[in-house]
């Protein structure tokens, strides 16, 4: 557990508990893949967001328990096909399930835990719940698809940038604020901050995962350096520096390029760092943290809130 | 349309409109992808059993129309994912989103689908609904992941057979006769037989299925013949020809093997064949059949019941 998460371990230890369980009873091969999974551990950063979110209004865990589940098999869901996608071998130092089970296993283990999530998203009364969270994972599609359209493509721009991080990341990020104080009964007027918290928090995240492709320890990362670049997904810092590299020529010349080899990457990464693309992005993530931060002040002042404060400055100086 | 639901000829045509309604805003991508799968047609027979199911309890097309909608949606994010998994070229003899666009985006479009058929679902007041298709789809993935789990594996029995068919194809059938008329109001007295009739209709729908994959006339199938044998899945006529064809062992020697040729999936198919594998299997779609029909006289005696009756008797004779 991150130790930013402390106000909220004991939450965080049922979560872990819960995953467990729900798997508990499955098939020996969904056990095995999802046991996988959810060992390879990650942040949590979506069920926590949902537990302090609860926190602004009639706070009881076991109320947003299935709600903050429910986020992190989402979530793992999303990882499960996007590894499929990218053909990515490890995550988080740990081999992916695609790469010990296989493309087929990976693509109905995703469908499965997305299964999941809407059953535990099913009990509650509310249907405001499900239809946001519905929306969401449409909305991520859409992201992830906008994404392998563009493709290798030099002509975009900041806009196109920010439709798509905010589809495959801010969306999960800002609904899980929000649904978590939606959960305990919270009022629009919760809701609200906490859903824009989020999405800045969730920008802010995506920008810094962009620009750690670039620039970050291998091992800390977890993955191989320019990844994204070397599977043509244009981020922030690449649009800077097509922007304003002076060897705006041989970026592009090696971005439309289909198969890019390990030189070229790393040629692109060092074009990119010397123009002072890194520099910018890391601009706009401040910009993004002072946002999130700024809407804080719409909530009430609890220790949830110095928690989630805390979440926001953390993420903008992150290194892994 | 398929003639046998002239009954709801209005309502079917309202459906295509429907579900082109639905990506008619989306991106270019999403749109030309979905429209392929939309335009490669099929037999609708789930939204057909939601309108027939609504017909039992006060009628009304358009409380029907987004379940219907939204089954067709589930149904068809499966194939495409099917098509990823199987890695087949064409479908209908149409060729398949992931033969012309590829494994990428079939998964995240898979994923884009069923998103969209969980957000018309959560327009319902009704949480039941929400609930049987968040069920039904998980055990839908149970289904698939249980098949990849044992494929080319000869020990298996008609249970294990039962078990993967009743996830892979009766469930969904189950739910749409079942919903359908809950989306109208209807009390569980008038659930119940519906499920039921839809479970036993969707056995014997896909034992038919199994049985014309190893029969049929390719053209009029729209796929090739052998083909669950030569992905090694296990079905009715094959488990009967493991323990009654005189040549067993050749048989087993054929399904073990990762990789069979076109001579040794025509051979095994002959064996099937050849020691009343197909017989046996429809006599147990002629069970399934009657079963349904039998299941009929639990419900009220209007035109829909004569039109559920005449499906049940198509599924059992049905050469497509």
């Amino acid at each position: 557990m991150l130790e930013i998460f402390f106000e909220i371990r004991q939450e965080m230890e049922c979560l872990e508990e819960e995953l467990r369980k729900i798997i508990r009873d499955a098939d020996p091969l969904i056990k095995d893949t999802s046991l996988h999974l959810i060992n390879a551990g990650g942040k949590r950063l979506r069920p926590a967001f949902c537990f302090l979110g609860g926190k602004f209004f009639n706070y009881d865990y076991k109320k947003v328990l299935p709600l903050a589940v429910a986020m992190e098999l989402v979530h793992m869901a999303t990882l499960v096909h996007d590894d499929v996608v990218d053909s990515s071998l490890t995550r988080r130092n740990i081999p992916t399930v695609k790469a010990i089970w296989g493309n087929k296993i990976s693509t109905h283990l995703g469908d499965y835990l997305f299964g999941k999530s809407i059953k535990l998203i099913s009990r509650y009364e509310n249907t405001e719940i499900v239809k946001v969270l519905a929306d969401t994972s449409v909305k991520m599609c859409e992201g992830e698809i906008q994404q392998l359209a563009t493709a290798n493509r030099p002509d975009q721009t900041v806009r196109d940038y920010f439709y798509r991080i905010k589809r495959k990341t801010a969306l999960l990020i800002a609904a899980s604020c929000q649904l978590g104080a939606a959960s305990c009964g919270a009022p629009r007027s919760i809701q609200r901050p906490l859903r824009r918290y989020g999405h800045c928090v969730g920008m802010a995240f995506q920008i810094t995962d962009d620009i750690l492709d670039l620039v970050a320890d291998q091992k800390q990362l977890g993955k191989p350096i320019g990844s994204d670049l070397r599977q043509g997904i244009v981020t922030l810092p690449l649009i800077y520096a097509l922007k304003h590299s002076p060897r705006r020529d041989r970026l592009v010349e090696i971005l439309i390029r289909g198969q890019k080899s390990q030189d070229e990457v790393e040629e692109a990464c060092y074009l990119i760092r010397s123009c002072g693309g890194i520099e910018y992005a890391g601009w706009v993530v401040r910009k993004y943290v002072e946002s999130a931060r700024e809407e804080l002040k719409n909530l009430p002042g609890i220790p949830a809130r110095d928690t989630l404060d805390t979440v926001a400055r953390f993420v903008g100086v992150r290194k892994f």
